[in-house]
C-alpha cells in the first residue's frame, strides 16, 4: 500500500514515478550540506553513482550538481572541448540539435551527423564521418527521448576506439541511465551524462555525470579555463572529491534534500544486480511493443535494433493527433506525453517505461497502461 | 507539533529550517512537468516572486531555475554583459570574490572595491569608482553570508542611477531575499538573484533571479548571443512567459518537487504584510545582537548600519576555533556555522536567523540558540 495520495499514474519518458522511500526522503529535515551526516551522504551517493555505471576505475570522476540533466551538456561543452575545435553529434532526435547548439554556445564546431527520423546514424556512415576531421568529441543520445530512438553506444565506443582513438567520447544517457545497460569502463566510454529524474527514480533537480580518466586529463590539460562558471570542472573536482573522501567542502550549495532522495533511489539499484534491472526493462519494452503492434499501431523507432527499453514512441492512426487520445488515457488514470520532434509532434504519443513501474510489478503499471491504450484508441476510433 | 522527527535545530546562514507544509510539498507525487497542475504551479510561483520583490511592473521578469544560487551569477555574467565589458564589484566580503570570478569566466572585466573585512565601500568611494569607466554593471552583495555586513542598496542604486544611470544595479540577494526588504521597482534596482534554501525557507536547489525591464531591454539589445546554454536567458525567457501565462513548455526539466516546496514557502510569505516580516527579522537580529553584545563579544560588522538582519558574525574570544565551540553547540541541539572568510574563518562562527526559526515564535529557535550559545561560551572559557 503505497504512502503517496492517489494520483493518475505517471507514464510519460520522465519525471517517472517515484517509490515511497524516495519520496520520504525529499521531506528530510533540514541539515547543514557541509555537516557529517550530508557529507557522508553525499558522498555514498556519488561511489553509488560509480557501482551505477559498472566502474571501478580510480581514475573515472563523478559528479552531481544541483540543476537539470541539460546542465551535464554545459559541463562537456566547456570543459571537455576548447573553442574552435570540432564535435562530430550524432542525431538520432531533438537531443541532439540541442547539444549541439549548447556546444556552439561555447564556440566549439558541432557537425551532426543525420539520421532519419526513428533511425540513428549507421557504423559505416559514422566511420566515415570521423575520418573527416579532427574530432575532440563525439556525442551520442543513448535514448532520444523525442523518438524513442536506441543507440548502440557499446559499438559506436568500439569504432571510436579503432579509427579516432583521441575523439571522447560522450553519450547523453539522461533517457537511458538506469533501464538500459551501460558498462562504463568496459565499453570504454569516457561522459555519461544524466539527469536524476528519469530511470534513476529520483525527483528532477540533479544534473548527474560521469568522466573517464581520458576525459579528466583532456580537461586538465586544456589550454584555455572553463568557459562555464557554473559547469566548471575546476569548481566542482575538488568538492566532489573531498565529499566521496568524506570532508566537507564548499562551492555551491548541493540540493541537500534531492540528494537524500537520490542516495535512496541509488542504494535501491544497487541491492539488486543491474543485469536483472536492465533485463525486466526489457521485458517490461517487449510486453509494450507487443501491444502496440497486436493494435495495429507503428512505433518510430522502425528497427527493432533502434527501439529503446526506456519508453516507446508510437505513431497514431492517421487523422489522430495527442490531443484526441492524451485526455482520454488521463481519465484512465494513465499520462502518457505527447510528440516532441517538431517535425512530427502533432502524430504520435509517448509511453514511458522506466523505473519503479517496471521493477515493482504490484503496482501493475504498465499492464494497466497497455490496457488503457487499447480502451482508449478504441473508443476514438469506433 | 511538528511533523518533522527530532532534529537539532539548524541555524546556520543556509540551509534554514524549513515549515512542515514546505517539507510536505517536497514529496508531492510524481507529476507531469507539463501537465496542468505544475503549469499553474510553477506560473503562480512566479507571480510570488514578483509579490516577494514588492514588484508591479509589467516588464520585470521573475526566472526560476534549477540550480544552486551560484547559477545567478553565470545568469548575470552570461546575459547582460558582454566579453570586454567593464562591471564594478563592490566587495564586502567573499562572495564579491566569487561573483567577480564568474564574470572573468565570461570575458567581462570585473573591477572589485573592496571594503576592510566587516565593512562595506563607501557611498563617496563608490560614486569615485563610477566615474572611472563606463560600468554595464555594478554588483552589490546584499548581505554577505561570509561576513554578516549588510549593504545599503537603496542608497548604492539611488546613486547609480544620478552619477552612471546606464549602469545595471545588480544585487546578491542570496543571503538576503525573505527578510531583508526590498522594494525591487521603487528602489529602481535592476537585478536581484538568489535561492531557494535560504530566508524563503525552501530546501536548496532552486535559483531565483528577477530582472527589471532595464535589464531585459540590456539583455534583448547586446551584440553577441548569451555566453552560456544552461543559463541563457534566450532559452528560459519563452519558458517563463508561458509559465505564467498558463501554457506549458520546454527548455529543460524543471525540479518539480522543489517548485512546489517553493509555491508553499512563497504563498506563506505573500499571506501576511512583507513588513511584519522585515520587522520580525530586525527585532530577532536585535536580540541576538544584543545577547552577543552582552558576552562580550563583537561582531564582524562593527558598524551598526553595517550589520545584516539575516545573520550575525561573531567574533570569537581570543584562543578559541569555531572547532572549540561548534560540538558544544550541537551537543546542545543547536547547529550554527564555521567562519567562511578565508583569511579569518578560524576566528569566528556564524548564527542565522531567517525563516521560519524567526516567524514562528512557538519554536523558540531564536531564544534557545542564544542561551545555548551563553552557556557554550560559558563553558569554553571557565
Amino acid at each position: 500500500m503505497s504512502a503517496q495520495p492517489p494520483h493518475p499514474t505517471l507514464l510519460i519518458p520522465g519525471p517517472i514515478e517515484f517509490d515511497d522511500a524516495v519520496l520520504h526522503s525529499m521531506s528530510h529535515f533540514a541539515e547543514s550540506h557541509v555537516g557529517p551526516a550530508f557529507v557522508k551522504t553525499f558522498g555514498e551517493s556519488l561511489t553509488l553513482v560509480r557501482k551505477l555505471f559498472q566502474s571501478t576505475s580510480p581514475a573515472a570522476q563523478p559528479f552531481i550538481l544541483a540543476g537539470s540533466g541539460t546542465l551535464g551538456w554545459d559541463l562537456v561543452a566547456s570543459n571537455l572541448i576548447e573553442s574552435g575545435q570540432e564535435a562530430l553529434v550524432l542525431h538520432s532526435g531533438y537531443f541532439a540539435d540541442s547539444f549541439a547548439a549548447c556546444l556552439e554556445t561555447y564556440g566549439a564546431k558541432p557537425t551532426q551527423l543525420k539520421a532519419p527520423i526513428g533511425d540513428r546514424p549507421a557504423l559505416a556512415d559514422i566511420e566515415q564521418a570521423l575520418k573527416l576531421a579532427d574530432y575532440k568529441i563525439i556525442t551520442i543520445t543513448h535514448v532520444d527521448t523525442s523518438t524513442g530512438v536506441l543507440s548502440d553506444i557499446k559499438a559506436v565506443a568500439e569504432l571510436v576506439r579503432r579509427v579516432s582513438p583521441n575523439t571522447l567520447v560522450v553519450v547523453d544517457g539522461v533517457c537511458s541511465v538506469g533501464c538500459e545497460e551501460i558498462a562504463f569502463d568496459a565499453w570504454d566510454i569516457d561522459v555519461v551524462l544524466t539527469a536524476s529524474q528519469k530511470a534513476i527514480g529520483c525527483p528532477p533537480g540533479l544534473s548527474i555525470v560521469m568522466c573517464s580518466g581520458r576525459a579528466m586529463e583532456r580537461f586538465k590539460t586544456r589550454q584555455c579555463p572553463p568557459a562555464s562558471y557554473y559547469a566548471s570542472l575546476a569548481n566542482w573536482l575538488p568538492i566532489m572529491q573531498n565529499y566521496e573522501a568524506g570532508k566537507p567542502s564548499y562551492f555551491a550549495t548541493p540540493a541537500t534534500q534531492l540528494v537524500r532522495a537520490l542516495h535512496t533511489a541509488l542504494a535501491q539499484i544497487a541491492s539488486k544486480p543491474l543485469s536483472e534491472r536492465f533485463a525486466a526493462h526489457r521485458a517490461a519494452s517487449a510486453r509494450v511493443k507487443s501491444a502496440v503492434a497486436e493494435l495495429g499501431l507503428h512505433q518510430l523507432a522502425a528497427k527493432p535494433e533502434c527501439q529503446a527499453n526506456a519508453m516507446t514512441a508510437i505513431r497514431l492512426p492517421e487523422g489522430l493527433t495527442p490531443a484526441d487520445v492524451l485526455p482520454i488515457l488521463g481519465k484512465k488514470g494513465v499520462v502518457f506525453a505527447g510528440g516532441l520532434h517538431k517535425d512530427i509532434a502533432s502524430t504520435y504519443i509517448r509511453f514511458g517505461h522506466m523505473g519503479v513501474s517496471v521493477m515493482d510489478p504490484a503496482r501493475n503499471d504498465i499492464d494497466k497502461a497497455i490496457q488503457a491504450l487499447k480502451e482508449a484508441l478504441a473508443e476514438v476510433t469506433k
